[in-house]
């Protein structure tokens, strides 16, 4: 363990106990206020419109197998933390090396402590308490126990990821696929009669959009594969891309999802973008070029959207993999994708001016740098139709992250310009936890401002509502 | 009207009443020393050194006709909004075809519960209830019968723009106004022996200070016609703006307002800046140049307010007209100037060398990047006896956006170092409510500060009267 | 005196009384928790990683001599407020005619309430009442009176540097210190057997490091005399850079600090940094290749550090001497440094590929630019094991920032990764009230996530001692 750090004296297991008004106003007036909305909207099934679930989680339907592997392995915001303060990453499980399970666990909960204050710690709590069964914190004196306990809570039939769909109350829930994708999971799930759900797909083209990328050839080829038409052309690779949206839509996707460093977008005439493709796809072009052709891609993305009505979201503004020799060793999505400064207003302009009033158009933006908020984004928002304000993502995807995003883009764009919340997780079994933190936040800013007469309590419970039901459904199409 | 949103149950009308402890702290003890900090400021007249009324108005007093014409069409805070939820500008009343008034009227009142949360909403309800007498929430059921009560208000001899100017205890207003305008309102309205309010000009020469535009040209011709001064030369020009400057002073003027893309200024030697301006007139340069001289040209002006003592204002950092098909066919200022990243350290270094410690030079600094408050602003009132940091502006103008404002800056710059609240607001009856929501911002700032025991509460009166009183007066040269 | 500023009626002293609870959270509940953590560490000594404080003054252990030279003419922070409200930097005890001590001391007291809001309004009120026993505000009026009374007091034994480091109950106080510097006021006081404190230098290279400086020949001749090692060559400058820090390990130090304009460090082969190195030092080359090598010098900093220990402390992001013709009369450090805009992400990722996870380095990052807190330095420390989030600092170094500070990293990093309070305090008799301002705002902060149920009392308590204890000390390897 990392010194400077005060765990609680080890053998005594604190309880865990999750206090019912967590997160809500502590003045005791707008505290009731806040209760009385947060309840108001109990009855609201999940909306989840951007995730990283694993279709096939739900296809199989096979058990989870234990903590660590559910809830500390696979969750990067997890492991990045522990790697801070001193855990190697292997010891995490990851890499081709990885520690066994139960000593990851171990490791994890040694250092449990040392997550106070953080966004994942309410989460963790939240699962463990309330999906799990578990009622005292995790220390390094009662991980074996822990362990062992919830591995047989995970057997049981109730915890399987069907049932647990079900008891989480999850209206429909978007997973995120690459467009070569067969989206047999998909499929299986929805000819299945036993199924009651409802998993949607979404288009995920960064690597067929990216052509700076070193793997961009092997992606076009992989996309000429699953669409059966030639991408050695910029028409063919094009018309390939639209073929695999089709089957996506038909699949029951409506949106696609785009992670490039920024939003920009060119819009050259097709002849011009024909020679810029056969030149960077033949290699004979450098990297300026390169990344004018990976912005000609996203220009099409936007012009496809525009005709076949898929929302084009746009995660974009972090650096990934910044460690290069992590990567090497472990693999992208390892902790060290680090936000940098964006821009929307001049970036989105090529994409808006075209599209920006275009009746079938709808972005969805996000962003990692919370100085666009008030700046750029809910000034866009409050004028375009088509564009909608993401919910606080990522590293912003904490509570006073999400009030602060409240703050600042209300007050510009109105409730009815955001997307409502996305949950954008990998872990299934925190699903429930983190769109619980995020009623709880639009509760206490809305009490807040119920409390400062800035809008009666029926206003209140009616833009509540709206935010987790009717605008992410609006804002996805869903 | 857009999916996705929740108007209520259209028939009844829910009652408007701004509460008379609206935006104050919800804690009963930091209310009630804002309750008493407000009350302290009651008798203060109204301040307004910055904003966009037409002075015709007041020199004409003819009553205003109807309700979409008083609060809807002339404001791109209300379209802008109406325009992202689908209702087209010309539905507003905007472009070439406009819909009647009564229509625009029905369209606000259906999107009503759409502004929940904004700034608009907050001054809108203000303006309905306490300058109109209207007392209920518009909705879709009234908006006919709303139309026709407040038109029926607005030919009431108590409401013309003169007597509200009494009612609204105005002290003083300023305007602005084209260098080349001949001020025949405002000379009307000091000639008048029945008129006894103060209304200003003041200086706005952007249209002839920004030499990369298409309508510089006929800018500077109209500049010689209104000074009788030939604009064919650098010296001509400099002269001409120079006798326009003079011609506002005599006329009340205390300030020139700026809205450049950034606050740059360069001071090239005379022969340089008169040979650039050659190029640039005859066309035989390109647009660096004409970016270049435009600097200069911003440069000359910060060296006449160091001569003839008018503050300049810098309004910067917004991309007008983003949405260019919507600029051609409404006109600008229709909801689409979108903010940029600001800089100011770096930007205002040349001005502030040769002029920031001038007895006479003044400026006061707006941004609509809040980024730069404490980085940048801040640290440069608080050690530039010329520079005044401008109230938050535009998308900044409201009440959690203000108080962010106070917090960014007063921990380096002092209360003192601040210009109080100014309006901005092309929509005269907006004034009181404005004000209004600003004093309860400072005030239930202030209370905080009080509360946690930072200043007491006889400093905390004596700020407020300051921030609205002193300040802005100090600030402005009023 | 500025106009529009309101002063308390001259001729009656109003009383000086800081209040026990101050900065603590209005409402009871959370305050009676922030008052028991508060409380709960009242016995840790202060720990002080960072300051510029002379330890000649404890060394010599000289009386203070007069309330003017205590706390304002040094107080940079003091004198630029008073220079924006039109106090001429002589008038406040700078230059070559500096106005006397008692004429500093009457401007300061005059303009006392300009300071209301500031971070040093706080500072000032606890040293003139919890150090000097002052019982009344400063005013005009009494300027004469307490410039007496403090002077009087400032010559009784207690009020010694020594007597008072005890009183103050400091465990370390790290100084900033010259690498040519011979440390022999550290000596002094290692070699004092009646001396019972530690006191520790700090090595500050930045003037051997910025070779685009006109002072960068001299500094490496100092260098060389100091170290006995020819600096002609690269090899030699790195060899004596090394032997200074050796040389300063062997006194104590356990960092470095670094003040560049940004962090960005490079990393050329030998022959290459060498080439460089003889083309910059013979004057042979322009300031592209001066910058270079000042980011290959900062670059070996990082590798030493890597070797020997030594945390590295990164200060970036500041113009320095913005106003150059008051640098010219009165020097540098006159309060017209002015921030810029920071960046991190792509910047220390040189650094980091190399030394991210080595086992001993380890940087402490400080910015003045709020926006990177939660876009860069918290995903940063999030998961690089060496990296520390510096405290917030200098215009950051005030109640409201260090909130948002809290707010902003905490989500994303936890506690643990950021480096508790640094006083960065030029004013000896400061450093109690500016630690004390911070536990007290971190008292308040963890009282709310109590209060919002977001952790318990007994962690808070936990984590609170860790952030003025354990975290300082295990940052800064003290």
């Amino acid at each position: 363990m990392a010194r400077g750090t005060a765990e609680p004296r080890g053998g005594t297991s604190a309880p865990l106990t999750p206090h019912p008004d967590r997160l809500l106003p502590s003045g005791a007036a707008e505290r009731a206020i806040a209760r009385r909305l947060l309840d108001s909207i109990g009855d609201l099934p999940l909306v989840s419109p951007h995730g990283h679930v694993d279709p096939a989680l739900l296809a199989a339907d096979r058990p989870f197998t234990d903590p660590a592997s559910l809830l500390v392995t696979p969750d990067h915001y997890v492991t990045r933390l522990l790697h801070a303060h001193g855990v190697p990453l292997h010891g995490l499980g990851l890499g081709a090396e990885p520690a066994p399970p139960r000593e990851v666990w171990r490791a994890f909960c040694a250092h449990w402590h040392l997550f106070l204050g953080t966004a994942s710690r309410q989460w963790l709590e939240a699962e463990l308490h309330d999906v799990l069964g578990v009622a005292v914190q995790p220390c390094a004196a009662n991980a074996d126990d822990l362990f062992d306990e919830i591995t047989a809570r995970l057997a049981e039939p109730g915890m399987r990821p069907r049932a647990l769909y079900e008891a989480f109350d999850i209206a429909v829930l978007a997973t995120t696929d690459d467009p070569a994708d067969d989206l047999r999971h998909h499929r299986a799930l929805a000819a299945d009669p036993t199924w009651r759900g409802r998993v949607v797909p979404t288009f995920r083209p960064d690597r067929y959009l990216d052509a700076t990328s070193d793997d961009w050839p092997r992606a076009l080829d992989e996309l000429a594969e699953a669409s059966g038409i030639d991408t050695g052309t910029y028409r063919g690779t094009i018309r390939a891309l639209e073929a695999r949206r089709d089957f996506f839509r038909a699949n029951g996707a409506t949106a696609t999802d785009h992670g490039a460093r920024d939003a920009r977008a060119e819009f050259l005439p097709e002849d011009a973008a024909a020679r810029l493709f056969r030149q960077v796809r033949t290699g004979a072009a450098g990297p300026a070029e390169a990344g004018a052709l990976s912005r000609q891609l996203l220009g099409e993305m936007a012009r496809m959207s525009a005709e076949d009505g898929l929302v084009m979201a746009l995660h974009t503004g972090v650096l990934r993999d910044h460690h290069r020799s992590t990567t090497t060793r472990f693999g992208p999505d390892t902790g060290h994708d680090i936000p940098v400064r964006a821009e929307f207003t001049r970036a989105l302009r090529p994409v808006l001016e075209r599209f920006g009033t275009h009746p079938r158009f709808r972005t969805v933006v996000f962003t990692v740098d919370e100085t666009t908020f008030s700046r750029e984004l809910a000034p866009l928002a409050g004028f375009y139709p088509s564009v909608y304000l993401g919910a606080p993502w990522w590293f912003l995807d904490a509570p006073r992250a999400m009030r602060r995003f409240r703050d600042a883009v209300v007050e510009t764009a109105g409730f009815h310009r955001t997307a409502g919340f996305v949950d954008d997780t990998r872990g299934f079994c925190s699903i429930p936890a983190r769109h619980d933190t995020a009623r709880r936040i639009d509760a206490a800013h809305l009490a807040g401002l119920v409390a400062e007469h800035v809008l009666g309590e029926d206003d209140a419970a009616r833009v509540l509502r709206d935010l987790h039901d009717r605008q992410p459904r609006t804002a996805f199409r869903l």
